[in-house]
């Protein structure tokens, strides 16, 4: 498996771009069916396909497959419209790692912060630009984000 | 990728059977959209992450990925149920390879063949065992016979 445990955040000002690593992210969808979630995505250089469980609090199966890229087009081509485009920032603080999503398209203004845990309740360090928790709030699931887009909120 | 162009038939009799190779599969959907189908299987040791798009007459995309067989037994849980149930018989004939289904739970009695092709209009010799073509009927798509069972027709 598999087993994915991550809190998400809004994300205040612009200060924790500078510097951080960015890879540019497409991702669509074979199901947005919340309890068993088929994603393919091109990051930079590497194509994943991704399934996902149901989500429990902050806990979700997840398994991962690197497939070829040209793969990867073939079944973007198969998913609905629009694609989900974003770049991912990586940026390292107090010892764990930020993922920072700034979404385009229909979604854009909307930037969300993730952090990847090893328990539920393992404590970590809010950096300053770190706002409110989504982590409960489905609508921030990229899978929702297709058929509701950050526009119409 | 990934294209299959594949026939389907009814099967006659219980000829086939005899000294043909026989795998178990076992096998759930994560999604049965027929444009974006996406099937977990579980056959003898071997266990397969498989997409398809849609179909145009008996060609269709496919794309198909190995997986653990740890991974496929924890998809498989995420699929609805039932699965689907079959013993897979493998028969070579006049230099072809033959694949005939044999179903159980909900759709026992239902015993379908199957050849692949490497072009649509490919001549090739049917055995005498091989009935009428259902290449076009979606009733036998295993992705449908999971709601419709043979059962129900």
């Amino acid at each position: 498996m598999g087993r994915e445990i991550e809190r998400k955040f809004l994300v205040q000002g612009e200060d924790w771009k500078q510097g951080a690593a960015v890879t540019p992210m497409r991702q669509g969808y074979l199901s947005t069916d919340p309890e068993r979630v088929v994603r393919v995505r091109i990051e930079g250089d590497r194509a994943v396909l991704t399934i996902k469980g149901k989500s429990v609090g902050a806990v979700r199966g997840e398994w991962e497959y690197d497939i070829p890229k040209a793969d990867a087009e073939e079944l973007l081509a198969l998913c609905p419209r629009p694609l989900i485009e974003k770049s991912r920032y990586r940026i390292a603080h107090a010892g764990m790692l930020w993922e920072v999503d700034e979404f385009f398209g229909d979604n854009a203004g909307l930037v969300v912060a993730e952090i990847e845990l090893q328990s539920e309740d393992q404590a970590f360090d809010k950096p300053h630009w770190v706002g409110a928790e989504v982590t409960q709030d489905a609508r921030y699931y990229n899978s929702n984000l297709l058929r509701h887009p950050y526009k119409d909120w």
